[in-house]
């Protein structure tokens, strides 16, 4: 549990919203069982590193299923022992919010 | 009011908790008072291209302030016209969870 | 002379090659003046922030200008002082190559 | 062939020099037998997803075998039937500077 990774993937040359393949990839993240947060320009899904990568091959492999061209970006940020980082993560920042050195 | 970006900026060579720098760029984008959320992997805050950029501005100059070095990555999506993005990407992808072709 | 940014930026929704977009934000950032190398993925430039930031600034406009929707990822490494990083970064790399402990 | 991605992997909190990591990294790819280009801000490598998974998995692993925090960005564009796009990407789009429209 001490991987998470923000997935933005979408189809080049799709014209109109993207929501629609967005959301094929979520509907696999979801799926997964894994911890997961959507967001505007990502979603962030925890796991092991294993677990999250075969996760981001699904997501892929649905998209370029009927696409000629896929654009991907991924970040990831790997803690050794961490568990349950998608929600201490923000929650470690929002308190020390107006505390910055 | 047709940028999206996304916002991850922290010091290299810091060991421990990152926690302390990311409040620091997340003060500065609240003080912005633009709309913003904050996410386990980056911060995405709403705007026009100058109101944004201005802010990624400062947060570099925060982080780089006391720092020797600091690594930032971007993503930006700029749509025409667009408004109020950043709750409704994500609420027109979850319109769509569970009915992708 | 201490940031180096590597500026990914292209229309979303053009069908086709991506070549001319690039090559418009590319002639953007070889009229500045600055040091920059073309690669696959992103073009690099070296240059103190408030250089590279103008630069940036200047490949949105443009593309924005007669488009409805840009994506742009960016990724920053400052480091204070350094100096000719665009070939010092690789070759300290290549330096180390077949000697990893 | 058809893969391009783009790996950019450090440890955190690591201070110094990173072309140790890097060249790790550099060393794994390398091994790979795929075409690859190592740049200022990541190294781009060309395969099939499978392929370019595989190495990806690797570098990770390596990296994360022996440090705490590991962070990684990955580009990814995928375009069916291409081949050799490490160079005809900035190939073509150098045939098309000076003439943007």
């Amino acid at each position: 549990m001490s991987v998470i990774a923000e997935i933005s993937i979408f189809p080049m040359g799709a014209s109109g919203s993207l929501a629609p393949y967005v959301a094929k990839a979520v509907d696999i993240i979801r799926s997964s069982g894994l911890p997961f947060l959507l967001g505007p320009m990502g979603t962030c899904v925890e796991g092991d590193w294993s677990e999250v990568m075969a996760v981001v091959d699904l997501c892929f492999k649905a998209l370029a299923a009927d696409q000629d061209r896929v654009y991907m970006t991924l970040k990831v940020d790997w803690r050794a022992g961490r568990v349950g980082g998608l929600a201490s993560k923000t929650r470690s920042v929002e308190s020390q919010l107006g505390s910055a050195p």
